[in-house]
């Protein structure tokens, strides 16, 4: 079987170009297109300071269809006023023309740096560009993919084919993000850009659910720097083009499913890619009250500098760990939980538990640690995924002017 | 005037001494008294994992008085189970033992590493050494503030006199806090350790209710990584020796002024001193529609690692302090406020304002940084204060083992 990528799902055309917009000569503007204006969905930031391209798409999703999702890297187009509203509804116009549809059927996104206007001389090429470079094969969709990077080193794609019934449906995905990564949990929100293909039909009320549901499990539950952004979308293009219909319980069940891995590995990979990291923090907290007590535990271990930094150090320093937990604000008994590291428990019922420190940070210098708190108080669990907090972040965090 | 230290208020003698519970040789376990068992108050951290001496000092500032406190740094005696409790029982019961007096007038605090027992055989030397070295000076009023001490570079001091009457007044106070400071805003609640004399004469309940006034605008505003401990405990004594009674309203305004005057001065050494800090960040949210949500405004803009790296690196990056002001749960309208850094303007209503980058970037080089957010939306203020993240804070952290 060749390599899914963002166009295998059936009746999508994606391209990136350079518009000089990023300093380094790469793409920085790049559209995504269904042959026909198909069901999407789509979810936002949920910070007070939404960025100009969040506002826009917000309305135009609303009817719940699309014909293409239009965007740049390199600038955020947040915090720029009117003339940033002006220049996001200026992208989808000026991509509805080049493929012959109406504005409000584009979704626009930007991520870059805050509070800067757009070089809309640079865009408006750019855009005309993109739409004239419109393809279906796998170097049209790597480089769409590379079209939406800022600081990250790496592209981040993740695709599954699964069926329904008698017919083959194909998902898949691209991110970007490796700071300002901090989404928050409200349910009908999510984080950092992403955009979704399918070949399903789905329809648009079901697609917002399903999207927000895989949200929550996943972009939802990664963390940087736990600094949300301005400018945070995901969204999900459902061509139909498989003839596949998710209606039945059955199918449902495993397109969530399989919506649910795509953005989970996204997710991930945004964790690897996340600034600075040497390694990715798998944090699950499980035997909880409820799975919003243990989504709380695991963030606040996820985000604490002294766990990210022990964890950077291999130093299997369990009591910032369990201190974090302790103030997740939410019920906590340490006396009934254990802890594990790799695999190894280092507390239990209250109590430290003797372990070879020097065996367990030896382990710790892999490329995924696995922190497992059970609580014992119940039957819910979380996950969350971040990653270790080094001398590498400062440097690109210090130095990076505006 | 000679300089006011700790035991500039009248009535009390303190000690500190190496026992060799810290690596470094310096004083680790300080003995704080009063010459009579003196009303007292106390507040501690809400962290649901909190060390055996914060459960054994719950129980005994119950009854408002105290004769002491006894400390030791190096290891906080938390997640130590049943021995740790028996541990910190066992340093009140043999502080007491060497002024005679019940365990129950000792409030125990320990600071250091979480989850190993405390070597009580040092302890135990170290207490009976302290308990025979109390004296009145400044010399011995250092030792007690250095025995505190763990990844501090430096003594945190704050003194202030005032008059009461006729009476003469002094107040006093040393703290310890570097790294694990994230002190929770829960009214009774406070943070870090901080010990605080005076001589006035203040009924228990009284004091109990200036001092959690005074943590909230002061300890519980200074976050260096908010990670709240498992320790935090600030507790005053009030020795009544000046012959000061805080009892009408304009006595207890001016003790209320001069305590939180003091604790001010305290939190804003913990931000100076904070573990890698090359500077304080001064954060002041105003114009805000209700105290609660400045403070979580200003909490949040503190505590983004962005937001500390672009103060590491002089870079007026100011769309990461709004962008952190948006996501802090509270409401607010990004095209009402005003942002202004070191009193230049940087942003307001909704845009960016031209201002000299190059200008603004060195005075940001300055030893406090100023943020100041107006939201223009109502009438309440506040102010937080933290440092900034550099790579000497990995290295601290990273390279701290256990």
């Amino acid at each position: 079987m060749p390599e899914l990528h963002l166009l295998s799902p059936h009746g999508f055309r994606a391209s990136g170009v350079y518009a000089g917009i990023k300093t380094k000569e790469s793409p920085d503007v790049g559209m995504l297109v269904s042959d026909v204006p198909c069901p999407a969905a789509a979810v936002f930031t949920t910070n007070k300071v939404f960025a100009a391209p969040v506002k826009v798409g917000r309305e135009h999703i609303r009817g719940g269809k699309l014909h293409g999702i239009v965007v740049n890297a390199g600038n955020a187009n947040a915090c720029t006023g009117r003339q940033g509203e002006k220049d996001a509804r200026e992208m989808c116009f000026l991509a509805g023309l080049t493929i012959g549809c109406e504005a409000e059927l584009f979704l626009p996104c930007s991520t870059g740096i805050i509070g800067h206007p757009l070089a809309m001389e640079k865009i408006e090429r750019g855009i005309a560009h993109a739409g004239h470079s419109l393809g279906r094969d796998e170097e049209h969709a790597l480089r769409f993919a590379e079209a939406i990077l800022t600081t990250d080193l790496k592209r981040k794609v993740a695709t599954v084919r699964f069926r329904v019934g008698r017919e083959t449906v194909t998902l898949a995905g691209v991110c970007k993000g490796s700071g300002m990564i901090g989404p928050r949990m409200a349910p009908p929100q999510a984080t950092l850009l992403a955009f979704l293909t399918t070949d399903a039909a789905v329809r648009p009320p079901a697609l917002r659910k399903l999207l927000a549901a895989a949200s929550n499990h996943s972009f939802n539950a990664v963390t940087v720097d736990d600094h949300t952004s301005t400018n945070d979308t995901a969204a999900i293009l459902a061509s139909g083009a498989s003839g596949a219909k998710i209606d039945s319980a059955k199918a449902t069940a495993s397109f969530a499913a399989a919506l649910r891995d795509v953005c989970q590995s996204l997710a991930y990979q945004i964790a690897a890619d996340g600034e600075g990291a040497t390694k990715v923090v798998r944090i699950t907290v499980k035997g909880a009250a409820t799975e919003a007590a243990a989504r709380a535990m695991a963030r606040a271990i996820a985000n604490s500098p002294l766990v990210k930094t022990a964890m950077h150090g291999n130093d299997p320093n369990w009591g910032r760990i369990v201190s974090a937990a302790g103030y997740a604000g939410v019920p906590f008994d340490p006396d009934r939980c254990a802890l594990s590291l790799q695999g190894a428990m280092v507390f239990r019922n209250g109590q430290p538990v003797k372990f070879d420190a020097a065996g367990l940070s030896a382990k710790l210098k892999d490329a995924e640690v696995r922190v497992v708190l059970d609580c014992r108080s119940g039957r819910n669990e979380a996950t969350c995924w971040t990653c270790d907090l080094s001398k590498e972040y400062i440097t690109i965090n210090a130095e990076y002017h505006t």
